[in-house]
């Protein structure tokens, strides 16, 4: 079950972003959500580092230096990216607008955006939404929004933790959206963490970067960086803790319960990946350093042709070799060591010759591939998914 | 029609490499190929940069430095890559063998494989094979050496120009393989090139990476970069001209036919890319250095979504954008300009609207996309398909 944190609440609205309003709205799936907290929270963000940035992202940009939000207002079907001058506009718009609804200061709000690129958004259907988003506060769970926020998504991906926190029960609760355009430097994805932990600012921006680090930016799908990525985590303080500072006792336990919220959605988010049917997970051990592990990691996870040998279930071992050799991270082929599941199929650089055990372990649907480069302590774990025919139909059509 | 220099004889064998040899070989295809020059050649070649490097890449670097060659063996369907000693003893073999069958030192015998990585080659198969390569020597065409080094290519690659060389007809002639694991940086391909032009080593060492530089470097088909690959050239000098120099006034004439030949054969590899509909040029004008615009132009074209979007005859410009972002390349959004043939679809980093349009051209078989940074001079070029639920396909059942 879903824990949700004091003080947060949620609404939902139908804008039809991509498809103009018909007679019965109930028709149209609802593609707004608002996330507000009852106080002032403590807030961090991280951003996509794509040169190209959407416009809601460079307003969020902007706003999150002060370490204070109230409200989110987030779209799916729309990602108000290559927009120009409009999409500025629009963007400030909708965050006024809906400062003005909530009647709290324009400062403390958000906006994300996601879905197709380089469109202007239907100002004249999202205004209305915004004022029912408002006007609604509170009639949608945290599972509603997270439904309105996904795109290609098959499923919404909500995980929360509950942590004792000096005596009492403190709540994390996240969800996020993404299954394609999906790579490291964080995925094509929105994500949102609430707490009603006081936590301090810096102590919030810290852990999550830390969390971010080790979930989002550890996983691909197919390798595209988009223009949209948000992570945005807020910290009200309804428990009424002492706020949590990077040298508190505490500071550990809460940074582990929220790695734990966001490993749990980046595992969703590969779950979910376009078409996938199946998930693995890249470990590589013995690397020079961890940007060489990572590095090495990645190569493998982005590679086409390993993804497309794990969706046909053949053990291609000498694919997963080539992508190593040319990752950049400094490795020699004599002192490579590769494992699918237990089955060592390298063994210093050659093949093992035990194709059969492997065909095993890549028909399953999850695997993992241990790589060993035995050359120093450098380790990094990378989780992915195949590359199926599925994905390849789902993208050849998605703005059609 | 295929020119053919003087001097040069083929040969090929039928070893039934990935197939055991069945009771009426005919059966079976050609899989070993013979280039042979009857006077000693000069030579000049380029390996892939994977830091994995097949057997047979590894002995040809260290043969090459001589800068001689006279024959040269070449099998597909095993790539004697990650294969370890033995994979190093059995290319020496191939090429002891086939030296002491033509008659000829064997450090001027080169060996090439393609084909599946990680697997030992197999040799008792293969030793009957070298000798029926040297018995059959000039029974065969050009285009059945072409035939016999393919792998997943669908057709076979040459390409030939003829130029006046100080009044006498001199000839290039070139053939290749590759259709899969094509990036820059040499695509998953052989290729040989052979002249009956006398062209000092340097001069034709310095024309070969030139003409390298402008095709084989600058196309690609999903991304992935091989173990096995290998250009080598020859020019055996039988035409009696006196040798092309890097400051001889035929320098200029005879890269320009050298770079015609392999801009030619690179782009049959892009036409046979795996499972591909449709050939793609990107074009980066504008960016600060050329250094940007290929990664730039490379960012788009190794783009599953770009490449998705395009087999979709879908025109989803934000995907190019998104690319162009992460790339790596330096860029500002909002300089940035986008064409689909003719049709500007981003002007100034926002979407001009013209999607109808776009989607005509994106439907058309051979489409280019001109990017203009608007930066600096640096240009670049770099040739692509798309990428189909046939690659899937293709790439799932590999090696089964």
């Amino acid at each position: 079950m879903t824990f949700s944190p004091k003080g947060f609440k949620f609404a939902v609205a139908r804008a039809g972003i991509k498809k103009p309003a018909v007679a019965d709205s109930a028709l149209i799936r609802a593609d707004m959500a608002l996330i507000y907290s009852e106080a002032d929270a403590v807030a961090a963000a991280m951003f996509t580092t794509n040169r190209v940035k959407a416009a809601p992202v460079r307003l969020d940009m902007e706003r999150i230096v002060s370490g204070r939000a109230r409200a989110v207002i987030v779209n799916s079907g729309n990602a108000n990216a290559c927009t120009g001058k409009k999409g500025m506009r629009d963007a400030r718009e909708m965050t006024a607008l809906l400062a003005a609804n909530l009647d709290v200061p324009e400062r403390l709000c958000y906006v994300c955006s996601t879905g197709v690129i380089a469109v202007p958004l239907p100002m004249e259907r999202i205004r209305p939404a915004v004022k029912e988003l408002a006007a609604s506060l509170g009639k949608s769970a945290p599972e509603d929004a997270a439904r309105a926020v996904m795109t290609t998504d098959t499923f919404p991906k909500l995980a929360s933790r509950k942590i004792k926190m000096g005596g009492k029960d403190g709540t994390i609760l996240g969800f996020c959206k993404g299954a394609g355009m999906i790579r490291p430097d964080m995925a094509t994805m929105l994500c949102f963490l609430m707490t009603d932990i006081a936590v301090e600012k810096r102590a919030l921006k810290s852990a999550l970067k830390e969390a971010v680090e080790y979930s989002f930016n550890r996983i691909t799908v197919e390798g595209d960086m988009s223009t949209n990525d948000t992570v945005v985590a807020m910290a009200n303080g309804m428990l009424g803790n002492a706020p949590v500072t990077k040298s508190s006792r505490l500071y550990g336990p809460f940074l582990k319960a929220l790695s734990g919220v966001t490993d749990e959605l980046s595992r969703m988010i590969v779950r979910d990946g376009e078409g996938a049917t199946k998930l693995m997970e890249i470990k590589v051990e013995g690397a020079i350093t961890l940007a060489d592990a990572k590095r090495a990691a990645m190569a493998v996870s982005n590679s086409v042709l390993v993804k497309t040998a794990i969706y046909g279930g053949d053990p291609n071992v000498g694919r997963i070799m080539a992508a190593l050799g040319y990752s950049g991270a400094r490795m020699k082929e004599e002192k490579t060591d590769i494992f699918v599941g237990k089955v060592p199929v390298i063994r210093k650089g050659v093949s093992t010759g035990r194709q059969e055990e492997a065909r095993k372990e890549f028909e399953k649907k999850d695997l993992s591939i241990t790589i060993r480069l035995n050359s120093g302590g450098g380790a990094a774990r990378v989780l992915t998914c195949d590359l199926t025919e599925e994905f390849v139909r789902l993208n050849a059509e998605y703005t059609t």
